[in-house]
């Protein structure tokens, strides 16, 4: 390896890229060397802007664009009557794909009792704020299936309690494609506790 | 996905890098977003400055820092005797990797023939120049074992018959761990024609 300062500084910062190692950091480095005006200079550039212009919300916790405004809960067109709450922006991105849900997104930034995160840190106070603000009718609950995501969740539907909200959670039980073989206890434990009356449903 | 311009850009550029797609470009940003000034300042700060401070050296054809000089032609302080000629910096890395090889390097910056590629456009003019101010005794040609690779060796050698310099090329054969039912009749042939005699290194 060649020692320009610069280099070494890039390929250290692209490292820390998730998936990314010093291999493929340096693959990448060269890809770049190699592509000055098509890449470099307009990474440079929008990431610039980036850290200029996009901002967690302070309302909703989604990324927000400091000059267009919140994407995701003020400059938003449709009425919806439906707030999904996620633990991180990704948990949001993944929904939106899935085109499962179409309504509003409430990102919380984490979840209480995973390392160092209180309450204090996670977007809660503003859900209730929110709720009423946009006449609300349901809080649909979607962290994690995890201990803390769970009680995260528990968390939230105390805090919403002097709102009339309906809360909800995401159902547990079987993955599609989940063979009853590969289980653990507690998917196992919730499937057989959600388990649906097949008769009932088809009378 | 939210609609934010700059993460849209952003996203776009990170999936033309190699081993990126997409779906990895999206886990990147959301990194970045989560490591605004650990990651995403200096990240913006340190492209620019490649950008601005580091080309390819006219001489060597290496990457050359516009201020400290070109590590590996003019600011480097052992005298070597040999010169190894390689396709693409990424070659000259992995060499230098390796420490098989301590002298110093000649970029082509490609092969001729390849796409588009002509004679012309490979920096083969400033390796005479090269050969003869740092008093060279041995030219390594390292191209790749490929039609393009070896055509361009050839033709180097041909532009260096007026110095009285020594030409060498790397030795083509068997790969370390290389199971003969599973060679090519390319590099099989290379191994036959190559081989070397035992019983007169030994004896």
């Amino acid at each position: 390896m060649q020692n320009i300062t610069e280099i070494n500084d890039l390929i250290k910062l692209i490292s820390k890229l998730p998936g990314l190692g010093p291999k493929s950091a340096k693959r990448i480095v060269l890809k770049l060397i190699n592509n000055r005006d098509e890449i470099i200079k307009p990474m440079a550039s929008v990431l610039a802007q980036v850290y200029k212009n996009v901002t967690r919300c302070n309302s909703c916790g989604s990324l927000k664009s400091n000059i267009e405004g919140c994407s995701n809960c003020e400059i938003i067109k449709e009425k919806y009557k439906q707030i999904c709450v996620v633990e991180d922006i990704a948990d949001q991105w993944s929904i939106e794909n899935s085109n499962i849900f179409k309504g509003y997104f409430h990102i919380l930034g984490g979840t209480i009792s995973s390392v160092g995160n209180r309450k204090e840190d996670l977007l809660i106070n503003s859900l209730a704020e929110r709720v009423v603000k946009d006449k609300i009718d349901e809080v649909i609950l979607a962290t994690s299936a995890t201990v803390e995501g769970q009680t995260t969740a528990y968390y939230i539907k105390d805090s919403l309690k002097k709102t009339n909200v309906k809360i909800t959670k995401l159902a547990q039980g079987l993955p599609i494609g989940g063979e009853i073989e590969s289980l653990d206890d507690g998917t196992l434990y919730s499937a057989f506790k959600n388990r649906s009356n097949l008769k009932s449903n088809s009378e």
